[in-house]
Formats: C-alpha cells, structure tokens, sequence
C-alpha cells in the first residue's frame, strides 16, 4: 500500500512486507508511565542487563586514547577475525579458517550480507514461525519471500529436517534457523541440526544459522553448525553472550565460494565496522572477560529456572523448557486469546512489560508472550508477584484457571 | 555469472552489479611495497588524515567510562538528532525539525536507507558517471538500475536538471546527486540545484542529495538541499568535516512522508547505531570541535591549491578547480589511455599511489585518477617530486607532453 500522502516518488513495494516490532508500543507507553512516576519491571526487552566486561570497556579507553580511529579493513580487524577463530577452537574444537570470518555492524549486518549475497526476487526462504522478526524482513528487503512455517511445542518450536522436505518447493532458496531461538529459548539438537544440513545442501540450497545466542545455554551445549559442515553461513555477534549491545559488533562465517561476493557486499554496505570496537572486542576473548561472561551465563541459568517455574504456577504453560538465550515463551491461552491487549493490560495494571507473540509470526501468536529475563533476579520475583496479583484481580490466575495441563519437559 | 565452484544455492542475481573497489588491488600491492620496506605516498585514500578531534575522543572516553553502552533508540540518541538539527540551523540558517532526522552507521547506512524505501525492482536511478562507486551498488543492492550520465567538465561534472530530463523515461523513480561529490570534489551552483529539484520533484520522483563533504568547502558554501525543498533525502555524516571515520556514524534527513518507512528499516536493518560514537559525536559540535574542523578545512584548501597546480605542471588536465572535498579528479589523457596501468606504473616506480578512474564509472574512465589530498602538506609535496621524476623517466612530463592545453577555471 503506498499512502496517499507521499509527496513525490512512492512507497517501494518491500515496505509493506516491514513491519515495525509490536513491542516498541508496548516500550512507549512503559516509558510514559515512567515518565508518570510508575515502577515499570522491563521483562519486553532482548538486552542483557549486564554491563560490557571490565576488561573490553578498558580496551575500548585504549584504543580510544591511542587515537588511530581510521577505517580498518571491510572484512575487520585481521587479529579479531583470527581471534574469532581461536573462540571456535577453544569453545567448540572447531577449526575455522579466519578467511572465511567477516566482522559486521551487529548480526544484524551478518544476516543483511547474507540474504544480499543469496537471494534473487521471488526466493522462498523456509524459517520457524515464530522467529525472530526481523528474519523475515531481511529476506523481504532483499526481495525475497520469508515462509514461515507453524512449528510448536512438539518439535521444540523449531524446523526440522521433515518440515522443510514438507515446505520445500522450486522457488526455495535458502533456510533458515536460530539456535538458539529467539523468542523460544530453544536449540536444534546435534543430530537434527546434521539432519537440516544434509536436508538442504542435498537440495542445493543455502542454510543460514544463527547462533548469537550459542554462546547462553545453561546445560550441555549442542554443537556449533560449523562442526557439521563448512557450507552453511553462521552468524555471531558480542551482543548477547558478551554482552556488549551497544557497541553494534557480530560476524559472520560464510562457505568459502561466498567470501568474494560476501566481501564485495561488505565493502559497499557497510566500508568498514566500528574502529573502537573491534578493538575493544578482542579483550571480549580475554580470560577475564570469559569468567564474567560465564559467571552472567550462570546467573542467566538461575534466572530460567526460577521464572519458568514461577510462571507455569500463574497458570501460563511452558511446554518446552529453553535450553538457551534469555527469553521464556509461554503459552497463555489459558489467560487470554489477545496477547497483545493481555501484555497492555498487565504494563497498564501491574507495571510489567512483556512482548506479545505477533512480533514473532502468526502461528497461536495471540496465545503467545514473550518473557525476558534480562532484569535482576530481585525484579524478576518483584514482577512475578505483581502479575500474580494482577492475574487474581483478574480472577484467571492459577492453574485452576487452565483445563490443560502446564507440562514442562525437554524437547525430543 | 554464477561462479561454478558454489556448492550449493548459486549466488544472487544482483552479485553480478556489485563490484569490489579498484583501488583495493593497489592499495594491496602499496601495502607489500611498505613490508619490502619502500616509502608509499598515500593518495588514494578518501580519509582525512586528521584524528579524531580532542573533544570528540574526550566524550568517547566519557561515554565508555560512564558504562551504559546499551542499545540506544534506532533512530538515533534525541539529544544527537536535535543536535543535528541544531548544527543545520548554525550553519546554515535553515530549520530542520530532529524528527526527521536519523541516525545511521556512517552515510553508507543512510545509503541504504534511502535506496531501500525508494526502489521497487528495475526502478532506475540517475546519477552522474563519474560518481561514488557505492552510489551505483546500493542502487543494484536494492535491485534498482543505476543509469550512470556522463558528466564532464563542461557541467562541472555533475548532473544538470537538462541531463535529467534528457535521461528520463518511465522507470526513472529517483536522481541522486553529490554535492561537493567524490570523486570530482564539485559542488552544484545554487540555481542549477534548485532546478534539479524543481525537475525531479515535478516529475514526482525522489531526489537524493549526499552532503558529506559539504562542510568541506573552500569558499563561498553553497546552500543545502535542505534550504531548497523539504522532500528531498539528504544525507551527511560525522566521517568527513569531522574527520570521525572509525566511528561510523552518518545521519539521512527524510522527507516527512518517508519518515515511518525509514524508521522500519531502521529498525529492522540496524536494530541501533553505535551507543558510545552517539555520544561522542554530541561534542563534534561544540565551539572547541568546530574551530578544529575549521582549522582542518582551511588546511585542506591549501593542500588543493598547492596540488592542483603542481599537477597542471606535470601535464595532467584539471578544467574544474574543484570547491571541495579532499579530491582532484584529473584528465591524464595526455599521459596515458590506461589510467589503470598508469596508477599501477606509478605505485611501482615512484611509490605514489593513487586511484583509477575506473571505480567511478565508464566515462573517458581509463583517461582519469584521483587524487585525494589527504596526507600533510610535505608529503603531498614529495608526492609530486616523485611523481616528476617518474614522468621525466617515462618521457612524457610537463605541459610539452599535452598537445591540450590544462586551463584550470571555475565551473559556470
């Protein structure tokens, strides 16, 4: 739709296939009521509370002091892209040549190379409804057609190798899948995920996988992509892990037959990314700046545990229990079948905010919320009492109010 | 062409109109020179060679210590759009409201901002040739068809509202113009912009207007798009007058109508701009930062005259004394048919290096280089001695080499 007042040239015809994220509403009216003097706990945002590590804020002072803040090269930094590598080798045992490692503004830019380097106009590109948004407006920027396709508890909100054979037709180009996941918190297992490789390059078609949150799983962590093939595209980024949002740093490792292509992108989008912090990551890989991040990782894990319990009690149903990221999808069908007026109501009543579904897809997601535990644990005890009292206001709270029963098991 | 070693998805369409920079091979080949050991006279490179000024870095140290480096909004800090605002009114006596002013990561994202609201596939966009390589990428990034003009000296290079209307037809949807523009450093008289965008907008097209070197002029400067028309998209950013390249901050001002657009894109493509270069960039416009711009400025005109004289001494042609930016975009005509070969020529045997003119288009491209005056005076001083001595090698120095003559004028 082109809106009538545009003065001038028209709408180009992706826009209406972007949407803006439902939560920023949500993010206003927590700030005006902020603004009122009202005590707003933030459960709607996917941003680690925590600060950037000590020691990569130091780097960041030095490099600023030295004062060389020149372009470096487009595909970043040669010690961070073989510092990168060096984190697959100690984490995971991978070897990852450094060649293949560019540094992006955010995995954001990681997912802009990847979509502009593979699709043409009218590529289907196969992900889980729900995902995270963005996704599908990356493959719609670059003219693409996102499917995404329903998928639930059963499979742990995830594709698996049977629903892309399912959904697979000749316009198909590329898949892809997040592991973990946002808005659910869950990962792919290692066999599955080998079973989605060979699935879509016995097809000849890309897969995308992004891992920014690979580095938040609070038991055995399932295998990098990168350990089952050296031809998908894998994205990561300083955002989550090493909580480090603000300095708009992720990667990407992308098959060597796309490096030249991938590069010429680079160079032309973006000519280079932040000088200051790329500097300042490479102090991200630093032992310190590991026992930080792993000590938040624990705490993470606390914070799961405590609220997925917690919520399950107030009558939403978590049928899978995240392995990962920082997010609890919940079920609210018991409480409500509009979980966007459900969310308004509870910042308006209780002063919590919280996402609704319909920024992740369409599948059940007006009986869905999103629940970040990126607050304190303090808050989120706080938040959980309020929406308990808000729930009996409301007379729906409790399992009594739910016929179903609140399961909560691993995925398959 | 689809390269055949791609296991797997073939490469996009758009891929085969993205090309990587010229100047990168020599700048390769000028940075194994520098390992042998050999002195390289830098002249290539579109980056000033002043840091960061003291200001800025004194609030990027501020910023980083005060630790709150979280996402910021995506359409930039508040305080830096109105900032913005602000310097549009200083400088230039012209309102601009911050609302329409966003934020982007460098003017690439600006970039890609505005190609991104405009073009529906096989849209076409006019622009000058020569012009900025990445202009005729993003255009094909967003599966535009950018229709380079050729443009001599006789229009200072630039686009004319008869060029554009001569170049019309029924896919034009925008024009995009550079004012002063790489790599020619030329700006657009006041009238003849006024035209242009009497020319576009009447047509109900979009005018893009890339300000970033318009605070680098070194005379009379002339008016914004901004003081023209409200419906255009005019881009500037931080990495040129303020001389804050590794940072990578621009900013887009877009017609009211586009703003909601924008702000998806925004949104969805960057997620959020570097928190702490936002900061940062709130003290390039104090009174101390300014008079270090300035102080820059009135150096990089001196460097011009110096170095365009001395170049119309050594037999190239420069029929438009350039008003700004930091580029002299010679005719070597009387030297050379192959500018490539001739900059390579030169790199090897005098160690000047220098840019071909094959980066900014196809027009007479193989008879031009660019010059970028962006290293200190003594060094652009040796350059030239260098590249004498290299002429008297090659036999072909001096005006006797020319059967032209080199006048150097103003554009009309």
């Amino acid at each position: 739709m082109i809106p009538s007042n545009l003065q001038g040239a028209p709408l180009a015809a992706r826009m209406s296939g972007i949407a803006t994220f439902q939560v920023l509403k949500l993010l206003a009216r927590a700030k005006e009521l902020e603004a009122q003097g009202r005590s707003i706990i933030h459960m709607e945002i996917g941003e680690p509370d925590f600060p950037t590590p000590a020691p990569v804020t130091a780097a960041a002072l030095e490099a600023t002091r030295a004062g060389d803040v020149h372009y470096l090269p487009a595909l970043g930094l040669p010690a961070l892209r073989r510092a990168i590598a060096g984190y697959y080798r100690d984490q995971y045992g991978v070897e990852v040549s450094p060649e293949r490692i560019i540094v992006t503004p955010g995995s954001s830019g990681a997912l802009l190379l990847a979509m502009g380097v593979l699709l043409c106009p009218g590529d289907e590109v196969l992900l889980a409804d729900p995902s995270y948004p963005a996704n599908r407006h990356f493959i719609r920027f670059c003219e693409g057609v996102p499917v995404g396709i329903p998928s639930g508890p059963e499979t742990g909100y995830q594709l698996t190798a049977a629903a892309i054979a399912a959904n697979w037709t000749e316009r198909t180009r590329a898949v892809m899948v997040a592991t973990p996941a946002n808005p659910t918190g869950t990962t792919i297992p290692g066999p599955e995920l080998k079973r989605i490789v060979d699935e879509v390059q016995g097809r000849n078609a890309a897969l995308v996988v992004d891992e920014i949150y690979h580095g938040l799983v609070y038991g055995e962590r399932p295998p990098t992509a990168l350990a089952l093939t050296d031809r998908a595209f894998v994205i990561n980024g300083f955002s989550k892990f090493f909580t480090m949002t603000g300095w708009r740093l992720g990667w990407i490792v992308v098959p060597e037959a796309y490096h030249d292509p991938a590069e010429r992108l680079a160079q032309n989008l973006f000519l280079a990314c932040s000088t200051v912090a790329q500097h300042a990551a490479l102090a991200a890989f630093s032992p310190e700046s590991m026992a930080i991040c792993e000590r938040q990782r624990a705490e993470f894990g606390a914070r799961r545990d405590y609220l997925a319990k917690a919520l399950v009690e107030l009558g939403f149903r978590i049928p899978v229990i995240p392995e990962g990221a920082f997010y609890l999808y919940a079920d609210c069908s018991a409480l409500t079948d509009d979980s966007f007026a459900f969310a308004l109501d509870m910042l308006e009543n209780s002063g919590v905010a919280i996402t609704p579904g319909a920024d992740f897809g369409n599948h059940r997601a007006h009986q869905h919320v999103r629940f970040a535990y990126t607050t304190s644990m303090e808050r989120l005890r706080e938040g959980v009492e309020r929406i308990a009292a808000h729930l009996r206001r409301r007379g729906t709270s409790g399992a009594a109010a739910s016929a179903r029963p609140a399961v909560a098991s691993a995925p398959g």
